[in-house]
């Protein structure tokens, strides 16, 4: 195990960094808090860097499964003062990994996407891929302007899905949507406006279901690419649903209709 | 206008007494932050006691349509060190009102309920009442141990549903629930036990269907009273939902079983 009480320590500065997405993407790695969410990143054989303990908090590893996927070497002893400039929740358990981003393959034989085009709450997106992976998508992708998934608030709110469920950020011209739809994936976006009643679509086969921003929905450079157009009704009074939300019903009607 | 900047000030004290549930209950009253939720409560024709301005946004009022609302003698003005005392916003407008709580009657002729059992989460629970208002149910049940729906973030994640949506509180005895039993509604309670597939079940004619707390699910006391306990599938390796997503899993199947 390493010690480090200084703030000019290389390791603690380059770990620190990690809290910035941009750091993150350049360096592919991400940090991972709680020892539940770090024993789910190691049964779904994600790659583990390093284990930070907090100082107080460092005989809690003994009694963990953790010490066992990690050589001592890669095991780091923060002060507490240093631990809690890198810890990012309310009452921390003392214990951080350091984990690689994971490689993800899209299925092009696929049978059901999720899009979130631009959706901008960590939780929502957190809870998003949590819903997908419960009702068995083949991937779920991001159009940019979405929240980073690696964002400590959108990794909780998987509560582990995030490992399981293949996720890819899509460039500016959707490349990889144009992709999935070449390979006869039909897109599927909600709308507010007048369009048809989600329920009586046909979403068997091949589907790719889409989501939008909290305040704006669906931008107008994915319709243009929508196959269908549907609305979810609502006959209560209420103007909208939260994202996470229509997700939730969008994808388990899916569920639904493979089931019948 | 009133304004005020001794923190020994009554009226100063009685408002953040309100932040307290106990507090409350006992007045039937609870703070409302916020122009957009604040206009949508007199819409609603939520009944308003008081208006609170910070002092550095005491002319934001003559721009807004609640300065027609409510009397000039009603309106106070507090300092910023005060105001602050009461915000619980992140970026505050300077505005917030007293507002009392709504009368509810609960219709036993509706058709359409949803019982929260022992929800803890208050952003979970706002949810829902927004999912709730949505799908056009007839009320919402909460049994004793559900999270307070006056807390600011169950308020703010209704999104103003909270105004128009019946909420009620059972007691320990669940005599509400049994009124609508006895009045013929049935009640459906999700589980995550071996039972009925959730989608093969018909939620026509009168329904109460019953989420858990996010940890424990429904309680046992409840699952007793259950007609039927139903399941909902995941075809995909998550353990769980999050409660939220559950209840609008739910919601929308009646709501797409009512449109067939």
């Amino acid at each position: 195990m390493i010690y480090i009480e200084s703030k000019d320590n290389n390791f603690f500065k380059a770990t620190k960094k990690l809290k910035d997405k941009r750091f993150r993407n350049k360096e592919g790695k991400f940090i991972l808090e709680g020892f539940r969410l770090i024993e789910e990143a190691t049964k779904a054989n994600m790659e583990i860097e390093y284990i930070i303990l907090s100082q107080e908090n460092e005989e809690k590893l003994h009694n963990s499964s953790l010490k066992e996927v990690i050589g001592d070497d890669k095991i780091y002893v923060f002060s507490s003062a240093l631990f809690s400039q890198i810890s990012s929740t309310e009452h921390p358990q003392g214990v951080i990994a350091i984990v690689k981003n994971k490689k993800m393959i899209i299925n092009l034989e696929g049978q059901f996407f999720l899009i979130c085009d631009k959706v901008q709450d960590p939780g929502n997106l957190g809870t998003i891929i949590r819903t997908g992976h419960a009702a068995g998508v083949d991937g779920i992708i991001l159009t940019k302007g979405t929240v980073d998934i690696y964002n400590d608030k959108t990794i909780r709110s998987t509560m582990g899905s995030i490992f399981y469920v293949p996720i890819f950020y899509d460039d500016e011209d959707f490349n990889i949507i144009k992709r999935l739809k070449n390979s006869g994936v039909s897109l599927v976006t909600t709308s507010l406006e007048k369009s048809k009643n989600f329920f009586e679509e046909d979403l068997k086969g091949k589907i790719m279901l889409a989501v939008g921003n909290e305040g704006n929905g669906i931008s107008n450079e994915l319709f243009e690419l929508a196959n269908k157009k549907v609305k979810i009704p609502m006959p209560g009074g209420a103007e909208s649903l939260n994202v996470a939300v229509a997700t939730s019903i969008i994808l388990f009607e899916k569920v639904r209709q493979n089931l019948i």
